[in-house]
């Protein structure tokens, strides 16, 4: 029954499995595997989301059953409300990057009972980096508990914005987010959804903006942010729907409203941002 | 004399000095070091930075007495000319990363002879990777060897272009940077020069963009890369000035032929771009 989980041991036990399955994905980056000949980078990528998202379907239908999976390969299940426990994976969050640039790709798996987060391990795999939280229970980089998230200014903040967005786009008018770049210190851009929401959790960076993150991408970063007092919203400030696509705003609190006055101000002088 | 030098040794040398600083500068980072209470985050940076420099310093004065030093901190010398011995020495490349992600900073020493680059040494301290190499013997990352870079097209590439340029800024019309982001894959940006003129060397970028670097920023990385074979200018197509600020613009050949179109396409249009 879903009363009787321990969330710390299930944590534990994600934790075992990412380790395992970042096992293989080291092998796999490094070109230890057999790759069929014909198979090119993105094959390959297909290949190894695919067995690394069947591994921890396979542990998670043995293990919890009546556990429902959202997952970016399609191997979990329809899922429609947020009822009972839902586990949201991304067997490797950056794909990009574990073809172009074999780091900076991340294991990321959430798990939220009723709509709640409970559970959230990241892991990046190169970085040997594994943020944990329990709910409730302090969010972690490893064995070093991460303080919660003080005030912050957007002027001295350091935000993830990815030049697609500071570029012509379908989604918003790139003169807002300009806007917001331009107030900041400095710009960062990863790749990796899953390791920039750990980067916020874990105070290495201040904000973050972006206009289409699915579920898998973000289930197990919002836990760790809500678990350090992190601000999250939809770019237009309403709040995010778990089970759909979002544009996302997360930002330490003084950051996260600044950004918002940002974009609220574009919208009122008639720049287009996409509602969900 | 400096005929007489053997550059694999003393490529040996420096990576044997990176290490050593790489181990304060982690201990830095972690701050397990007596810092003064009144000190700012900044006041850490700098006085490591400034400290860090000064060891470098003194270990090239006393085995390299005659050799010359272009350094950030400004305790090197007054350099004119490319004659001689050239060490370009940033003690901490990627000052932000240093202080705000306690990670992504590198010390970037390169070693030119009568202009000629010799030998280039990158750590990116916290990832634990040295990028080195010894001009005409191959370039390595640790103890592998890296591969001569293949040609690359943009629309299949990686591209690192900070923010900065992608939004109003005085030294390049930016709407000229966004045709070229438009044309990518991607782009990234990590906030250090020096780690990634690396990743461009290794071949997990494939170009970059950036409207002004210093000598120390570029010495080293752009002697990794000669030596993998990419190409490399100033934004406009022009040389570049080893002794002065310099915009750059780097890739596989093919990713920076096309950079270079876009970016003589503004110009022609009457675009600005900043001349050095």
């Amino acid at each position: 029954m879903a009363e009787a989980l321990d969330w710390g041991q299930v944590r534990d036990q994600v934790i075992e499995w990412v380790q395992e399955a970042g096992d293989i994905l080291k092998k796999a980056v490094n070109g230890h595997l057999n790759v069929e000949s014909k198979s090119s980078p993105d094959d390959l990528v297909t290949n190894m989301d695919k067995q690394t998202e069947q591994y921890f379907i396979d542990k998670v239908r043995s293990h919890f059953p009546g556990h429902r999976i959202v997952s970016e390969e399609g191997f979990g299940d329809e899922v429609q409300t947020t009822e009972g426990i839902l586990w949201f994976i991304d067997p490797i969050d950056g794909t990009m990057n574990f073809v172009h640039q074999k780091r900076h790709f991340a294991i990321s798996i959430g798990i939220y009972e009723e709509g709640v987060g409970k559970v959230a391990v990241i892991y990046d795999v190169i970085a040997g980096d594994i943020y944990h939280c329990v709910k409730g229970q302090g969010a972690f980089i490893n064995k070093e508990k991460m303080r919660p998230l003080e005030d912050g200014e957007l002027k001295t903040s350091v935000v993830a914005i990815n030049g697609t967005w500071l570029s012509k786009n379908r989604r918003i008018n790139p003169e807002i987010v300009r806007s917001i770049a331009e107030h900041t210190r400095g710009t960062r851009s990863y790749g990796s959804a899953a390791i920039e929401l750990a980067y916020i959790a874990n105070g290495i960076l201040d904000g973050y903006l972006s206009m289409r993150l699915a579920p898998w991408d973000i289930g197990a970063g919002l836990i760790l942010i809500d678990e350090v007092g992190g601000r999250v919203s939809q770019v237009d400030g309403s709040p995010l729907e778990l089970l759909k696509q979002n544009s996302i705003l997360i930002g330490k609190k003084g950051v996260h409203q600044e950004m918002l006055q940002y974009i609220q101000s574009g919208i009122a002088e008639g720049k287009y941002v996409e509602k969900k």
